[in-house]
């Protein structure tokens, strides 16, 4: 069977049940009727056939096997770690957990809110900040975060930003790409020697410094706060368990990465990047934060926090774009603590700190000069002239350097260091070895950390796998059912993209390896890139951001970078149908754009009147328009080529965001019908798995004209602190496309908006289906609308959603883009079964809603989801039978999903914010 | 932190709690008190240091990369095959699956018994035959209980037993090996040129042939009918799904392997061999059989049937010694036939045979002489003279061909066959290559297969992964929770361990491949052989035996050959202790011996005074003694030395059974104690996981004078099909004993020994404890005695054993070795808080005992275990509260283990034999 059969669900004859029941003879038939002519694209993909999945693994062994795993001790934010084989089998290879959605419905997702609360406890505890949220891309977009969290925080008027002359480059960089749309003013300074400036509103500091300097930063606190500013210190986790951590010197916010946490450098990413702020930051915090509240019986229970501050709630009022975060790797990252514990950590701590003490000694024994005797883990050696030959002598003893400049080479060790390592650079420095001798670090802290006793309990492996397993079988995941999330396409992550992932020839190189030793990567980047650019479109990829988010910033950059180019320095006007996502509206912001809202008709479409009215009144200043395609509202426009055209001759570029763009490929090509710029969503469309709430991949197509705005890979331009961003996922989505090909792309296509029709179709004499497009169709998604049922009888989408529970689903989209609504996407890969079992489930519950009168308000819905304990307990006052709490109609009684707490109260979380592990009493 | 402190469950400080329950001041004083000085081995093992987790990959994947992988086309019953990712992630690598127990306990084991259930009714649709059991452990041991089955249900009187001379060679062995100590006549005739002799109780044929030729067997079948004899056709499953099948022709009897249905080479194992036989048979078949049965609701349920067959109750009356089968390998089989259905099957079959004839025809084409026209994938080629070279030709071009004789060569294709394989192949032979034809297989099949809808039902990635994570999900394995099985070590199972073995390195090696090719694996199973032998304190050892019943018999088969080489012809009694584990029995049977069996006194101690009389009695036909050391009743018992002295001075030899090695490694070894010879359990003490049922891996392991008799890698005296056994998963013991080295191997026995002795300490008081040794310590077992609670109150061990289960555990051993009793393995994985939890769990259900009184009969212990459907009824009529039911004192409310099934009734099931996927409907 080919691997598309594998893949799209709903088999040939299934298939043609589904288009009997929708009313087409064929599916060309139904995508014909579906899809205007005026985008259809009608070419086959020039894309290489359909690979088996033994054939595509065997060629990505090929590439792999053309990577160079080399020691790395090049250091820069990127470390060798050893990720515990129970961690990697049971987090990293484990669809349970890789397979999860982003955990917006919390009483099914309390086993990964533990585990990232753990996250942000321990980030919280190591930084010896306040609150942490859970997770950020990476450590140069943690930083940049903190800027403009320090713009909005400070006191001061000022808009110049001090950046420590030690911080790592890419940061640097990344902190000026998204300083400048914003006006903000980058002063990067060498703090050992020039004084701070007058006015400042922020500064950032490098703790240990990319050099590998420690310094006490005390006094430069204390410097900026007397002048209103912030300071972030971008912090070495592991370092912290041996040095005085920024809390300790009154760092206002601490930014980093947790890669060296057990997360293989993956050639760059993904990784976790944290961000903690201390107290009366925490409602500033950007990005997602997991609190405890507590459920309809007073239980304690998690669920994400302070939800207004994020942007699709305060859209251009948001204060980042940041949505897709990194929960799999900070899963990882807090579980490689939880494994440990403090008193592990400290000792990898000490024996990296030991290696590189005795890496010193050995190079000062040799007569080797070192920038400096404080460090932790990194040394600087100053050779004059002899840098490149140096670092080119370790290569080809197999140990990757960093060239610092002719004169400094730089040499981080890590939890991977040996001592044969430190051999290989003292020869490649011409010395001859030393003994190992003791650390001492600079600095040393005296506080503790990580005391709870989750940091304390799980130290064998039998222990960590079941914690691991307890906390997976809390949670609903791809693995158990259907997630019909519209707009967010959960469908299959096959293993056979996955296995790629974990091969050390892709999980083990460091981003800055030589472009030599990256061999492998490079060819498959760039064949990825091109089968992106044929699916689109488009003329030119880049896939370095590394979420959705980052996508778009770096598609709005490119259109501004245009404008200006073009020296057209007027255009700041973005505008967005009011049905958009809001991170559509928080992106143009950060791109330095003013949003202007254009209204939806009353079928949903974008008004085109209104939209020839705005681009009236915004005349020059028009930038952009950024639509969804098809729409939000899960339609095939027909408008769309009318409106790419009007925005054209206003002078605007064309944005279309990819979120949907399952619902084109092979069918459409954005960048064919009018578009000019395009992210894509590796995660939903291409199928890397969303993990929870992260990985995601962005990556930002564009036509020709836009080509040379996309991201750097160093220097200007950079949006993620690695040049190909999350590279080390990137093996998913090639192998999808090569396993795929063509045809089975197409046919997926078809498959996705037979589903989502079909489901329309059964449910809509139960709910009415809200938008559709040509002859009553909708695209991949529809909208179910339950206002009307609202209004009549109280229940709400709320009640709905969490009903879906006990039925054994995860909830669809809950009230977006429309409020009081449910939002379905079915994707390609449920088969008819599945689907049924979910029309089923929702026809059942819509005759539930019909006793609700009978009921009253203590009834089924407003009281799900029903946990085991509730159903078992020895009273049942409540007027519907405890079995229709258990076990609605339908649903297995030997293998139902018990979600472990009730409705959770997210209000009272908010009021009473607690965003670390509570004490275990509080569960008593 | 060292894997040893991973690997071992207590931390130094919890394990000094427990020295104060159990009262001693060090585990040192402990071990000194338990076990006796007679037997103690005071020098530390020398075995290599410690490597750490990541070093231990690194020496393995060295290893792995001194491994070739070679296309292979020997043939052999050995295939290539394609595992399905989704099966090999998440059955093979997923220890839900693969750290599960023999599903004894049938209520908490009914996923693995449904997956079970469909391997029987794959085989038994396949070959066209009534009932299956499920998995023997390779095909040719099959094949020889195939032989002694057909010897009990013969009416003929004769000893011959007729194989075709076209069967496997190692087939043909290890019939042989089988059939000699039981006074067998094995004749193998070749069926085409000779006749059938006038009188022989059974007939084995190959279908098809070793050669490839599938040959029309009716009228041999029918001959061998005529006088009486019964037929057992070994077959190739994927053949059959195009050939007419064995039950079609009249066969009574299939064996075979099931390996080329996604299961990798491994060098030869493990994988899951068949037995089928036609109605008539089924209770006369050895081994494992899954069986339909009812619960106490009469839903539907699996169990075990027909156990009453098995060796462990009938001990020298059974039919057969196999108990560990190949569980986890039944499942990937069955799994792939759930994934690609009977069309995916005959498609996959269909392709192969198309290669097998472009093969043919291009060789044909070139002028080699094919030595028959009919096949399914298998064609010899026949080269007067050219043979060697030819295979040597081919080598160079990277595939393995199979040197028939000097004049053949064997070649065949299989599903992962491609035609650039064939273009080599063709190359090899000289010859031009053909064009791709049509095959046209003989004996076409056109009865249907697999009709049931589970083979129909789970074809897209999406339903696979779900259907194996429901099932999964049904049961309880140590990643749960504490399996506390006397006698069966449940310990970690290491991933570190576990990760090499899904290496292609290791797994897709033919177990024929050239012995250059395999240098890595010789290496590897040569060390670990000299480890085992350094730990045992014997002098030679062989991995070749593939579960531990196959190691008694190969050391009891050693004893007999020794005593025969001497001349000692008369030497045929086996002494065996009362409290011996029933395997024992069986296997005497099995190397021709007798059994007779010697008392155990008062205090469950070989009894001596009995161990003379029965010397006396059986003067110079004494073979052997046979016990457990420490003893099955968990003590070191302290006359061992003396037995052992007493046995040899009678001109015995003495087998100590391994099982119970756990209590021993770094104390003391059997070969110095006085034993001649001892099979181990790699499954039990060096961590290879059950695998819910298997695989096992049993090395037998004697002293010097026994070491010529160990078995073979090929020809006479081979006891598995493979030269070295299940080669594939001795890099998990191998990983184990590098990472614990001999300080860590040490200190686990020490906190196995302590965790029983704190188990005995802790529950002393509630049940009595059975049995001690020295200063009342036991060994790393001990047996808890409800006898007389159950004569008081009437709850069985059953009760208890099933209330566990509510409590979210899995049972100890129940009735083994005194019925009425629990006994209790705690292992030294577990920490102290599971420890705990158990030990409580037991207090807690002691005290419902002491409430059955009021309770009545329908009480929480009878009702036991609770599903979560039966607690959740709208009706309760039970004198005991609903919450007791589900929650008993101490469980986890939001993580409880829900059994699918109450409890079973397995006489029903035995009394209504069904062993094949029941009907649908019967679940209505």
């Amino acid at each position: 069977m080919s691997f598309a059969a594998r893949h799209i669900g709903p088999s040939a004859a299934e298939q043609r049940r589904m288009l009997e029941t929708v009313g087409y003879g064929s599916l060309d038939e139904l995508m014909d009727a579906a899809i205007p002519e005026v985008i259809r694209w009608h070419e086959e993909l020039d894309l290489p056939p359909a690979a088996s999945e033994e054939e595509a693994l065997a060629e990505l062994r090929a590439l792999a096997s053309r990577n160079t795993v080399a020691v790395s001790m090049i250091g820069l934010g990127y470390h060798g770690t050893h990720t515990p084989a129970v961690i990697r089998r049971n987090v990293l290879e484990n669809p349970a957990w890789y397979t999860a959605y982003t955990p917006y419905q919390p009483e099914i997702s309390q086993g990964r809110l533990e585990a990232l609360l753990n996250f942000q406890t321990m980030v919280a505890d190591l930084t010896g900040l306040k609150t942490a949220n859970a997770s950020m891309l990476d450590e140069a977009t943690a930083a940049a975060e903190a800027m403009t969290l320090a713009r909005r925080a400070s006191k001061s008027t000022s808009r110049v930003y001090v950046v420590d002359a030690d911080a790592l480059p890419q940061t640097i960089a990344v902190i000026r790409t998204r300083a400048e749309p914003l006006g903000i003013d980058v002063r990067v300074v060498d703090l050992d020697r020039e004084p701070l400036p007058d006015e400042f509103f922020g500064l950032h500091l490098q703790y240990p410094g990319a050099s590998g300097v420690v310094r006490d930063h005390a006094a430069l606190v204390d410097g900026a706060h007397a002048v209103g500013a912030l300071v972030t210190v971008a912090a070495d986790l592991l370092a912290l368990t041996l040095l005085r951590p920024p809390g300790e010197i009154g760092a206002d916010i601490a930014a980093g990465t947790t890669q060296r946490f057990g997360v293989p450098m993956g050639y760059g990413g993904p990784h976790a990047g944290y961000l903690v702020v201390r107290a009366g930051l925490e409602r500033m915090l950007p990005g997602r934060l997991v609190g405890v509240s507590r459920d309809a019986d007073g239980a304690p229970a998690y669920r994400l926090a302070l939800q207004t501050r994020e942007q699709h709630i305060r859209r251009e009022k948001a204060t980042s774009n940041i949505c897709t975060a990194q929960v799999l790797l900070a899963v990882m990252a807090s579980m490689y603590a939880v494994y440990h514990g403090p008193d592990g950590l400290r000792a990898i701590a000490s024996r990296v700190a030991g290696r590189a003490a005795t890496l010193a000694a050995g190079l000062r024994a040799g007569g080797v000069t070192l920038a400096s005797d404080d460090f932790f883990d990194t040394v600087t050696a100053l050779v004059p002239d002899r840098a490149a030959s140096v670092v080119e002598a370790a290569a080809s003893r197999g140990v990757n350097l960093r060239l610092v400049s002719p004169d400094a080479v730089g040499i981080a060790c890590d939890e991977t260091t040996t001592l044969s390592h430190l051999s290989a650079v003292w020869a490649a420095f011409g010395v001859d070895p030393a003994e190992p001798v003791a650390a001492t670090v600079p600095l040393a802290r005296t506080s503790e950390y990580l005391t709870h006793p989750v940091f304390h309990s799980h130290h064998s492996e039998t222990a960590m796998l079941r914690y691991l397993r307890r906390l997976a079988d809390l949670d609903y995941a791809l693995d158990r059912g259907m997630i019909p999330l519209g707009s967010c396409t959960m469908k299959l992550n096959a293993t056979t993209e996955m296995e790629p992932v974990t091969w050390p020839e892709f999980a083990d190189l460091h981003p800055f390896a030589p472009a030599a030793q990256a061999a492998g990567y490079t060819e498959m980047i760039s064949r990825l890139e091109g089968w992106l650019a044929e699916i689109t479109g488009y003329d030119a990829v880049s896939v370095q951001p590394n979420a959705g988010s980052q996508g778009e910033l770096a598609g709005l950059l490119a259109i501004r970078a245009y404008h200006l180019s073009r020296g057209d320095t007027g255009r700041d006007v973005c505008l967005i149908p009011s049905s958009a996502h809001g991170t559509n509206a928080a992106s143009a912001v950060m791109a330095g754009m003013r949003v202007v809202v254009v209204a939806c008709d009353a079928d949903g479409n974008v008004d085109l009147v209104d939209l020839e009215r705005r681009l009236l009144e915004v005349g020059d200043s028009l930038a952009a328009v950024m639509v969804t395609y098809p729409s939000t509202h899960g339609v095939y426009e027909t408008g769309i080529a009318s409106l790419c055209a009007k925005v054209h001759d206003a002078g605007g570029q064309v944005y279309v965001d990819g979120a949907n763009l399952n619902a084109l490929v092979g069918y459409a090509k954005p960048g064919r019908f009018g578009a000019d710029v395009s992210h894509l969503n590796l995660h939903k469309t291409f199928c890397i798995p969303h993990g929870g709430g992260g990985p995601g991949v962005g990556p930002v197509a564009v036509r020709s004209h836009l080509a040379p705005f996309l991201p750097s890979t160093d220097g200007p331009g950079l949006v993620s602190a690695a040049p190909y961003g999350s590279a080390g996922i990137l093996p998913i989505s090639w192998a999808y496309l090569r396993m795929m090909g063509p045809d089975g792309l197409t046919r997926a296509t078809g498959a996705a908006v037979l589903a989502a029709n079909y489901v329309a179709a059964r449910l809509r004499e139960h709910y009415p289906v809200l938008y559709a497009g040509n002859k009553g169709l909708v695209a991949h998604e529809c909208i179910l609308d339950l206002r009307p049922l609202t209004k009549q009888t109280g229940v709400t989408v709320d009640d709905v959603a969490k009903r879906l529970i006990d039925y054994g689903f995860h909830a669809p989209t809950m009230s977006f883009p429309v409020a009081g609504t449910l939002m379905v996407e079915p994707t390609e890969s449920e088969d008819l079964a599945e689907l049924d079992r979910f029309c089923d489930a929702m026809i059942a519950i819509r005759q539930e809603i019909e006793s609700v009168a009978s009921w009253g308000a203590d009834n089924p819905l407003a009281n799900a989801p029903h946990t085991a304990s509730m159903v078992t307990a020895d009273e049942w006052s409540h007027p519907y039978p405890r079995s229709l709490a258990a076990y609605p109609p339908g649903v297995d009684r030997t293998a139902k999903y018990w979600p472990p707490v009730r409705r959770i109260d997210g209000a009272f979380g908010d009021r009473n914010l607690v965003c670390a592990c509570p004490p275990v009493d509080s569960y008593a």
